[in-house]
């Protein structure tokens, strides 16, 4: 994620279980960066000295930044202090900060920060009077490795005490932060950093059907697939494989198993993605490769359904119904993609689309439907508004566009 | 075409009928630049008299770009000369020249260039010994304007006899073009110059179908077409409408006329973007539009194919092949957009599709296949093929996403 972030040099610290994590980390090949280890063995002493380690790897001028590996940062929180680091001066430390005290996890075990305006003027975790909390993140210049050293010597081992230095010569800005981040320190931290992870994975724009219902259960597969060695390309698969299960379903004449396949293919459409994001695995060949899956698995549903519709019945209308559904599903996607190559930006359906987003157009939308269709046994019905619903929304979105709505 | 290659402040010179010209022009408005005139009433004296009246507008330092009104050029080749003039020094004077002598329309009416290296060493229309003729097309600064004024002065009021100066002087340097160009004097020249300008209307990746035939004769409906004031999106309609006919065509059980109306939606589908091109229309609205209506044509006379086979036969075949087909037709554009986005570059058919370039999968190959089903009456095999050519060419394009090979 610090990589994601514009970090690409990372040194660690090591104390106790220095090989073992020397030989799962390596050197960072695995991971795009590059990693070097400078071992503490007075690890114990307090992590002052694990933190004035570093200046044997220090370079003069340069600034670095501090934090702690047992704390875990949503990527936009460390973006904003990155940004906010900018223009720090050369003898200053910048420490991120969290005055959202009713949010912060475990308040007790945090170290307190008196701010004053955007300086620290004091830190400790027993601080009497205080209005926010250290969030173990730091960017530091050598006055910090100066304020260890001297710190160190009076035999003040911990880190606080070298910031209190800084802090006590005005020397600690605060960049506060807005994002979710938790001190992972026993197992209920670690259930709570958990679901922030977690939730982090959802992306901004997400339909309402994926939002309200598939997000809650593919987020819980997300976290039992998690530790296995599960591509995002081979969950793409198996989501496809899910609809076309559904689609045999329908045609088979078993329309409720086909509604709830077609359904999971849904919810394990968002996996996918997730996982990717999780494990830091996205690619633009799993983009392409989802989004064709995706309207196979769509075609073949709409198929079996239009099939079982007309086998039972021998109605025209079902072809008809299929053939326009089957004609106006990709129409959706084609026309973001589309969009944003010919107006050079991204289709923003929250800002182009109106009270059309709550028409069921978009494939999570859609699936629901079919689920409805299949469970309640009304697969005409679900045929028919999956293809009026496709088409009235390239349509007014067309109609918007030529009207200059989406500028 | 100028504002195209970033020129937005014309300076018109006018002679004779001034005010018919400033009436047609205007400001610019139009055009979205601004056009402002000089008149020389002397403008019977000479093309230098006529160049040198810009000198009332000329700010001292500024390069400018000089051009005869009655030469038409290529975008590429001005695209060309600009980016050579960026580091033309500050006193000289830099000359578009065609050394393509085999190539010049109407040679003896040129005025030829001595070329030494990049420089012009002697222009004129009756030089002896030459090597390039001079295109017309000149960046010019103070310098060329000083040499008018010189040239005028001792009464040679050409253009050539300054421009003469400058060349013994060693100030004219010269970028040799590599595209076409004309100068219009006659009736002859005029039809070489409507050739010129529509072959340049054809883009550069096209499909084999449609260079080898649609162009043929949409460039002649365009030719037709540009003196009404038809828009492309209307051409776009009409382009459907002719679909949507094929498509009742076959429903009708009259595939011989089908497939001609198909084949003629697909030459109009071509002309759609000439006239943009032509007439700089060029918009974003008009390109997700021609893209979905074209799908909606597509859909449509996929289903008339499907149901003249069914009605005709019964044969189940006949709607699976139908659905198969409607499912495959958009994939081909679906994947280009698709790739566009998620890699950041153009899918260039020429360069990731190897052989797959000659499957008739795109829409002139498409549409070509759709005509010879119609005229020799064989919809299902027509049928049959593009619902293959279609999947085919999407599983081999993953295939090789998947293999690197379009890196």
């Amino acid at each position: 994620m610090l990589r994601e972030c514009g970090i690409s040099d990372f040194v660690v610290v090591t104390g106790c279980y220095a090989d073992a994590i020397e030989k799962s980390l390596g050197h960072g090949e695995k991971y795009g960066v590059s990693i070097s280890y400078l071992h503490n063995a007075d690890w114990k002493l307090g992590n002052g000295v694990s933190a004035y380690t570093f200046h044997r790897a220090y370079r003069q001028g340069e600034k670095f930044i501090l934090l702690m590996s047992d704390h875990l940062f949503e990527a936009d929180l460390i973006r904003a202090f990155l940004a906010a680091a900018e223009d720090l001066k050369d003898d200053e430390l910048l420490l991120a900060a969290d005055r959202r005290l009713d949010k912060v996890y475990d308040l007790d075990e945090c170290t307190k920060v008196l701010a004053r305006g955007n300086y620290a003027a004091k830190l400790g975790k027993e601080l009497a009077e205080f209005n926010a909390v250290d969030c173990g993140l730091f960017v530091g210049t050598g006055s910090l490795l100066e304020a260890l050293a001297r710190s160190i010597e009076k035999g003040n081992c911990a880190l606080a005490d070298a910031v209190n230095l800084l802090a006590g010569a005005g020397k600690v800005k605060l960049h506060f932060v807005e994002h979710s981040w938790i001190d992972v320190d026993d197992y209920e931290s670690y259930k709570e950093a958990e679901k922030i992870l977690l939730r982090s994975l959802v992306p901004a724009r997400d339909g309402f059907i994926s939002r309200v219902i598939n997000r809650r259960f593919s987020l819980r597969i997300t976290r039992l697939l998690a530790a296995t060695s599960i591509t995002p390309n081979q969950v793409t698969f198996l989501s496809f494989l899910a609809a076309a299960a559904a689609a045999i379903s329908f045609a088979l004449g078993r329309p409720f198993i086909g509604g709830l396949l077609a359904q999971l293919a849904s919810i394990i459409d968002g996996v996918d993605g997730e996982i990717a994001r999780l494990k830091f695995l996205r690619s633009s060949f799993g983009e392409v490769f989802d989004s064709l899956l995706d309207r196979y698995g769509d075609c073949l549903i709409v198929m079996g359904m239009a099939y079982a519709w007309h086998s039972a019945t021998g109605q025209p209308a079902a072809l008809l119904a299929g053939a326009a559904a089957l004609a106006g599903m990709p129409l959706s996607m084609l026309f973001k993609e589309k969009f944003r190559n010919a107006f050079g930006k991204p289709f923003i359906p929250e800002a182009y689309d109106g009270w059309l987003r709550y028409v069921p157009a978009n494939r999570d939308g859609r699936l629901f439907v079919v689920m409805l269709g299949g469970v309640f046994n009304q697969l005409p019905a679900a045929l028919v508004l999956l293809a009026a619903v496709s088409h009235l929304q390239v349509l007014v979105r067309l109609y918007k566009l030529r009207k200059g709505g989406m500028n």
